[in-house]
């Protein structure tokens, strides 16, 4: 079995079931040491399936442990570690670098982390529900953001999986719009791009929407006034649901962006989708597989991603739409972010 | 003049005025290059005080830079660079380790450095106040949290310094508590630690409020019914002042934190002071001039720190009570938080 070395605040909870944001864990084998500081102690030796260690330093206990359980060679990410702590390990052990050491590990998900992710996405698309009777015209992105947030952490109880998009009409058309003092106007265009975390596993969901009808709609289908808009958000939508349908085991992933990106190029707007199609979401907003044309893997069970494709027309507007996939394992395609 | 290569948010922002979450800045003498991506070029080419280089591999740019103008020696923080960067730069470049490369130019503020941090503390002590009428008894740490952060981040428009605590009863005897579902009575003892950004630039404040009188007040005067409570809050409260009165150029920083640690030593509860008495504060919520015994510094014109000691009775409660302290260009102590 293998040995590693692991710092990560998700890394870590992959392994043991508890992570606090001052840790290192050491997999010896079948045998694991958590190495945390005294404020952590008492949540760590109830809830870490490990050997709890406090430390005052964390790198100096990982050094003797090493030491004392003689070990010799041990896996590690040189991405995650400053290049002093790295240096101090390399002069005690054989480092064998791995990259994306923990998330290879965690791109398939296990029956267990599907049933927490489907929660996830549920807990998300209720938000976005909850949140669609504080939409005001005349107020301005700032104070949406802060309404929405209200609702996405139930007031501070719950995480948020990033900070959310909150974008109307024209600063939807950058994919990462910051908050600006833009009001809402009637006729207006607002995109949410926001999840929120259960039990350490993001939902992640984006909405465009059409502020002109009297109802406002979280759902994919949107009615525009504006003939353009309604054309470009079908498009989209098209775009995603042709991705979808592609959704199989076995199939290969570039694919999926393959299929979206040639609707939008078909309908002339290939230059303006400027992003890859999907990622990951686990422990992490952003993780395996990535969803994009060089991606050659297969689409297998338990793999859990976004299908987001978007158009972004620069000064206009833009419109993306993601939902989170998942594939089961009876090998069927769950559409997340479609309950409710 | 140096060749230097930083990675950090706060530490470009220092050098060039400008920062987002994914640059490199390269200082080759009186030239500063400023590499980011493509998403930032407009807000990047308006305000850094660099030539602004767009690049879709930040790293392999910062090399070709380095190649073209044969920079051959260059100062880097080994803590703050991932071992895999840090290596591939290593090829091409002689690297000169120096620790906290950043954080020791940043120990002594400019005057305008001070200008804006003394607002800071004014908004963020104002916040203490409007937060006060939302303390309400039957509410939890969480609607607590919620509704003080309202008010210290005008709903969103502000970045708070760090997440508060806001600890109620035994749950303040933890110096780092972690939000609970523990409801505010009468009778109860209330920790309130907070700071917000002004033009990025931090405050940090703490106060320790009693709940038992008819007016809540956000002042450093509590009565307290429980004679006992009233007695740790005082030493904690002439611990802090003595410290304060020792602040002045030319004294030695250990000096500080060992004034306020005998006070309370004498008062019997040493054991229950366990941290250090304060910590610099600028860019960076922590940085230099750690307060501690062991800083043998002498005390500047131009730095700004906490002055925070405690005492924590482990499943009783806890009392801290802390302060920004700044000695300004005529020599004087000013003590910030009093503010207002």
């Amino acid at each position: 079995m293998d040995n590693i070395i692991l710092n990560g605040e998700n890394e870590i909870y992959y392994e043991v079931g508890y992570s606090c944001d001052n840790s290192i864990l050491l997999v010896f084998g079948a045998e694991k040491f958590f190495i945390t500081d005294g404020r952590y102690e008492i949540e760590a030796k109830e809830k870490a399936k490990a050997e709890v260690v406090i430390s005052k330093n964390l790198l100096k206990s990982a050094k003797e442990l090493i030491l004392k359980y003689r070990v010799k060679k041990i896996k590690i990410d040189p991405s995650k570690w400053d290049y002093k702590s790295y240096n101090e390990l390399k002069m005690i052990v054989s480092l064998q670098d791995v990259l994306e050491l923990s998330h290879k590990k965690r791109e398939i998900k296990s029956e267990e982390e599907l049933k927490t992710i489907r929660e996830a996405v549920k807990i998300g698309a209720k938000s976005f529900e909850e949140f669609k009777s504080k939409i005001e015209f005349g107020i301005d992105e700032f104070e949406l953001s802060y309404r929405f947030k209200e609702k996405l952490t139930a007031r501070g109880r719950r995480e948020l999986s990033f900070e959310p998009i909150v974008a109307i009409d024209e600063n939807s058309a950058k994919p990462h719009s910051s908050l600006t003092e833009k009001v809402l106007n009637r006729e207006g265009l607002l995109l949410l791009d926001a999840g929120i975390k259960y039990k350490r596993y993001c939902s992640d969901r984006t909405r465009t929407l059409s502020l002109d009808s009297d109802t406002i709609s979280m759902g994919k289908v949107q009615k525009f006034k504006d003939p353009f808009k309604q054309k470009i958000y079908d498009i989209v939508l098209k775009a995603q649901e042709e991705a979808i349908k592609k959704v199989k085991v076995g199939v290969k992933i570039g694919e999926l962006d393959r299929v979206a990106r040639e609707v939008i190029r078909e309908a002339g707007y290939g230059d303006y989708f400027v992003h890859s199609l999907g990622h990951g979401v686990g422990l992490d907003i952003h993780e395996r597989p990535y969803i994009n044309s060089r991606n050659e893997t297969l689409l297998k069970e338990g793999m859990v991603f976004t299908i987001e494709p978007g158009i972004y027309l620069p000064n206009r507007f833009g419109v993306r739409i993601e939902d989170m996939i998942l594939i089961n394992y009876n090998g069927e395609v769950e559409v997340l972010s479609e309950y409710i």
